[in-house]
């Protein structure tokens, strides 16, 4: 299906899904008596696996299936029924869709297949579409395995994983662009104990989308974490506002996003074909909201584990605490590389735990307390954790788990003290899960995430931590009076489209505050009339054109001009050098300007198409082209989040003061990042793109200064 | 334990441990007859797993334990007795490892603690240090765990993992350096169908080493893969050896290494106190050799498994098959991240591939043979796992596996077909991996590794790959007739150590052909006189002093000299400089050099004290200081491998043609790297490092130039 935002003429108003997912009723449309079929299925999923709503075949040719009442048609249905299963061939759909609507059935699940997703589909794609816009009926798919609510016993749909005993309930729900892989990792989840009660497969979101879904599914209170398969979306903004509402009510969005890799990119299109941004905007729209990105069924079960311990680190500082020297060390390491830091403990802290363990114990972080434990039953363990727990130094704990015989009392210690402490505590499982299984469960019964490999740990609780960062910094974006000192000086843009000259661009951002070298624009016969330079030598004479946006390449800059006959020269150079370049070329002058120096920075911004304003920030040349050394912010931003992503990328050094260099004036340059942000953000309609690059960045106090300048109007 | 390769001063000779693996009796010195004691538990271990040799308890206290003759003292034991396990308090153990050695036991196992690991211990590391040599008696321990041999059912050692009922036998050894976390890893791996014949705790290696036990394990036959958890060795160069061998034998060494971290470094230095190399040689040794590094217990049990299907790619194209479309998309990402590439089939393959799956199924690679198969038991799908893998174009397979009831009629079709295939063919297993259990443990049991996440099929994959690859290249190296075409010239070294002067290091380097600038020592006497320059403006003028290796830092180095007055005044200069920078200065006199260019690069070379002579690339400046873009080799290596080291930087294009400008000498690049490989090796036991920084790169067919080096020699 070829999604994009026009797609849909009308789109029926927004509807609340609440009945959707919790239907009194369910047709079965095309529902067939022998239950091993796409039609039979759902009949047997929604007779036993106890929904609480009554079960509706509808099919002329039989009066009963399964004991169950079958009507001839839609418009004989008892009321009220909710939601219609559609498990017709694809040519029948459009018109049961129509009669829904006069049925007054709002929902529907359209199982069939034979859509936009084939060659010869798209003439029936359109037929759908027009009578759900016709008939106000809301649907999810065609081409999906259904929808279950797991806590209600609907399972809606077919296919082999819905049938497995095995699902469990609980208060993650899942949304997933991929029917067969999803149902397959909720099954897998369920399997380590995770639960779920919403669980969709949007297939080819003809009508419903998976934002549409994971919004609403977001907002209820008994979900606590929405859980996403996703391959792409067209609606990035829309992924930012979720990600921003995800923040503010606690709750992580779970994504696993695939299509990275060219081929996989490739291999999504011809999929589902869906017109997506790069990944980086994705993944940098994922690091900004309440989304936690997982690339592996173990990630997501680990992650949503430890979410559903309800404890949010304050910060990054995690005590480790083993009986085994060599977990510990893993564990420091691996909590390391996940963004946390094992701190010294208190001297108090250290003291008691030094009285408390025996004598070849080690008391500093990470703490070995050593196998005795089994001789004591692990009271000196217990009373470890809980002097950690204690330590103001720590933010959060991870223990390795006894395990045996003493493990359950242990176990059953230390829940009631941890009710009464904020700070995560993680459990990481020394052995098999099968190992004292009935502890595991226990523990995780009890809000005790026990994840079943060391470095799966750390992973974890960096998660935790990183969830808790982004969510401080969005309640200081909220509260914060948003600074919007900056006027907003009215531009006037020409009536052409496309790319601007540079110094029309560069009065653009002038007139936002950001610093350009001083420059002049001359025709070229005030240039063989010029007794004066503008400027003190060195200059720079260019070609200003809006035909030859990239300069240098075309031959039309000529730098370090140190007198008036090397000015006019050069002035005389590039104009030949512009017609040998470019014939029909517009020459809006030359533009004379003064050299500038300093670190050379690239400022980059553009109106992404689904994503919005972006704007990416890096070293200049080789930095950025070929180390790729870049960062990216959406806009618009503040001063304070530039001076994050400007820290981000690798050669931030050498804008602090690299090996005794003078330190550069990064507050200028922060200050141009959010200048640019407004500056793209405030003029998204019209403007395409823009570039800075070089920024000369000057030492500490000298400020910043562009170079050189493009902006790219919309056509 | 503080080991450094002089502490044993006269090493028992090299031992043949296959009877401490294989022993007909068992002496438990220290017997108790309360079995849950340390000194019990051996007894119920040896006697409830189906030990095949005989178990001799020894205490003068009793005259039975369970059921057991139990021994006063070690001189009456009958024979044959190979090993004795010690679990007597630390103080007893010196005298019973004498008494060992008269008796005739050759080994023993040594649970005790209190050597080495506490403060107070070293006198009774000493003294069991002593004993060992006097007696000849090879131990492992003390502070270890055991050692266990699965497949006779010995299990020599105590804890509570050595205890458990799911202990499997299998082919695979594990060596730990961490007792107690290396058995829970030993536990885990067999929870997920893993089987283990010998498991190795190490504990403090007062006698034989972690090194000592891999270099045994892997060359028994009955081993097919080694595990290791490794905190460290001061045995580099061993550990080099030991990586070779696996790749002539073909048996990967699975090596979990731990204390990458500075705090995770630190922990590691108070369990056991090793003196290690830093991990980033570790991770060469790891490259080069027979290696596969694991990162946690997953990708050991994943890598485990593609390692016993047996079969190694011959290169890095894979073909993917999946009934879910989401899956095929998630495998391509994962698997390009693993360094493996999806080619496009054959246009034989796509073609049988469209005619025998459903019209929409997609037969590009990755191949998406949809849910269909659920309606065809399959018979499509076995098809088209047939196909791809006869294709050609590629060289491994992963396919989802189908499930439900059709599942193992499936699995049954394909395993003989895969007997006559010798490709390797792994199984993204979709559920958990409980359902469907039974096809699980079939496939694994002929052969077809089953992986229980698609991110993790594809690392596995990628492992396979990789470990094949090494395997190429170490089989390239010893057919080849090594080259040492270039000259051993004699070096006439001072007699002094330490650094020596830039004009002294680039003599040596030229005489193993290494090209440098063209340059002159003269003295200040000499540049007064001076007349005419030696080389052509511009030059440059260096202090040559052994005392200043760092020039740029002690301004006495002046660039761009353009006449025979500025000549002379920069040698006054720097002279003066040179004095005030350090006024004890050794001057060896004038360095006058020719001005070079080109791309800067740094060719740096080390004698390792653990792992010997290390040769490191980057290039200059910033990018090796800053950005950390530089690679390691062990030295000597050959031009080829040169190449390859040089185009792991990230900065590899500047070096091929970045952007249009033009490519450079790559080729006398690589002859430089690999005659410094021969230099730092050749002269391991007079060079200390050697740094050539920088050295120019020129443009294709201009060849490199040194133009500052810097020779160190041992003190």
């Amino acid at each position: 299906m070829q999604m994009s935002p026009d797609t849909r003429s009308s789109p029926p108003a927004h509807t609340d899904l609440t009945r959707f997912l919790n239907p009194r009723g369910i047709a079965v449309v095309g529902a067939s008596n022998d239950l091993s079929r796409i039609g039979g299925q759902p009949i047997r999923l929604l007779t036993e696996f106890g929904f609480t709503g009554k079960v509706y075949p509808v099919n002329p040719k039989y009066t009963e299936i399964k004991g169950l009442t079958c009507y001839p048609d839609i418009a004989s249905l008892p009321k009220p029924c909710d939601v219609a299963l559609i498990a017709l061939s694809g040519a029948h759909v459009p018109g049961v869709i129509e009669e829904c609507g006069k049925a007054g059935i709002p929902f529907a699940i359209v199982l069939s297949a034979g859509f936009g997703e084939v060659s010869d589909g798209k003439g029936l794609q359109e037929k759908l579409k027009a009578a759900i816009n016709r008939s106000g009926v809301r649907i999810v798919g065609p081409n999906c395995l259904g929808v279950a609510n797991l806590s209600i016993g609907m399972r809606a749909g077919f296919g082999g994983t819905l049938q497995m005993n095995t699902l469990k309930a609980g208060s993650i729900a899942m949304v997933t662009q991929s029917g067969g892989f999803g149902f397959g990792v909720v099954s897998t989840a369920c399997y380590y104990g995770l639960g779920f009660n919403y669980v969709i497969s949007t297939g080819n979101e003809d009508d419903l989308t998976m934002l549409d879904w994971v919004e609403h599914v977001l907002e209820q209170p008994e979900v606590d974490i929405v859980t996403v398969f996703m391959e792409g979306t067209t609606e990035g903004q829309r992924l930012l506002r979720i990600g921003e509402r995800a923040l503010q009510l606690g709750k992580p969005i779970v994504v696993w996003k695939v299509g990275d890799s060219a081929v996989g990119s490739k291999a999504v299109t011809s999929h589902t074909a869906r017109l997506t941004a790069g990944p980086e905007l994705f993944r940098a729209a994922f690091r900004r909201g309440g989304f936690v990105e997982v690339r592996d069924i173990d990630d997501l079960v680990d992650v949503c584990k430890a979410f559903l311990g309800r404890k949010i680190p304050r910060g990054n500082r995690v005590g480790v605490i083993t009986m085994s020297g060599g977990a510990g060390v893993l564990l420091a390491d691996r909590c390391t590389e996940a963004g946390l830091t094992l701190p010294k403990l208190t001297d108090a802290t250290t003291a008691k735990l030094r009285e408390t363990m025996v004598a070849y114990a080690s008391p500093d972080n990470p703490v070995d307390a050593t196998a005795s434990g089994y001789n004591d039953n692990f009271a000196a363990f217990s009373k470890a954790v809980t002097f950690m727990l204690d330590d103001p130094n720590i933010d959060a704990l991870i223990a390795r788990c006894p395990r045996g015989k003493g493990a359950k009392p242990w176990a059953e210690g230390l829940v009631p003290i941890l009710k009464n402490i904020d700070k995560p505590f993680l459990i990481n499982w020394g052995t098999a899960p099968d190992d004292n299984a009935d502890v595991l469960a226990y523990l995780e019964a009890n809000g005790v995430p026990c994840i079943l490999a060391p470095g799966r740990t750390a992973h974890a609780l960096g998660a935790l931590h990183e969830f808790g960062a982004k969510r401080r910094a969005h309640e200081a974006r909220q509260s914060r009076a948003t600074s919007r000192a900056i006027a907003k000086q009215a531009l006037r843009f020409p009536v052409a489209a496309g790319a601007l000259g540079e110094h029309h661009s560069k009065s653009l951002l002038r007139s936002y505050g950001i610093p350009a070298v001083e420059e002049k624009l001359f025709s070229p016969q005030e240039i063989d009339k010029l007794v004066q330079p503008p400027f003190a030598f060195p200059l720079v004479v260019k070609i200003e054109s809006p035909d030859i946006p990239h300069k240098t390449e075309a031959g039309v800059v000529r730098l370090n001009i140190t007198s008036a006959d090397e000015l006019k020269q050069a002035a005389h150079d590039v104009l030949v050098a512009a017609k040998k370049y470019k014939a029909d070329a517009r020459i809006d002058g030359i533009l004379v300007q003064q050299m500038a120096s300093g670190l050379e920075v690239i400022v980059g911004a553009v109106n992404d198409p689904h994503f919005g304003p972006v704007v990416t920030f890096g070293l200049g040349g080789i930095f950025t082209e070929l180390l790729k050394d870049v960062t990216h912010r959406f806009a618009p931003f503040d001063v304070a989040t530039a001076k994050e992503a400007m820290m981000e990328i690798k050669g931030a050094p050498l804008l602090t003061g690299y090996r005794g260099k003078p330190a550069l004036d990064v507050d200028a340059l922060a200050d141009v990042l959010a200048r640019v942000s407004l500056f793209i953000a405030d003029h998204a309609d019209r403007v395409a793109e823009l570039d800075i690059n070089p920024l000369f960045v000057r030492e500490l106090g000298n400020g910043v200064l562009a170079a050189d300048a493009l902006v790219v109007l919309k056509v």
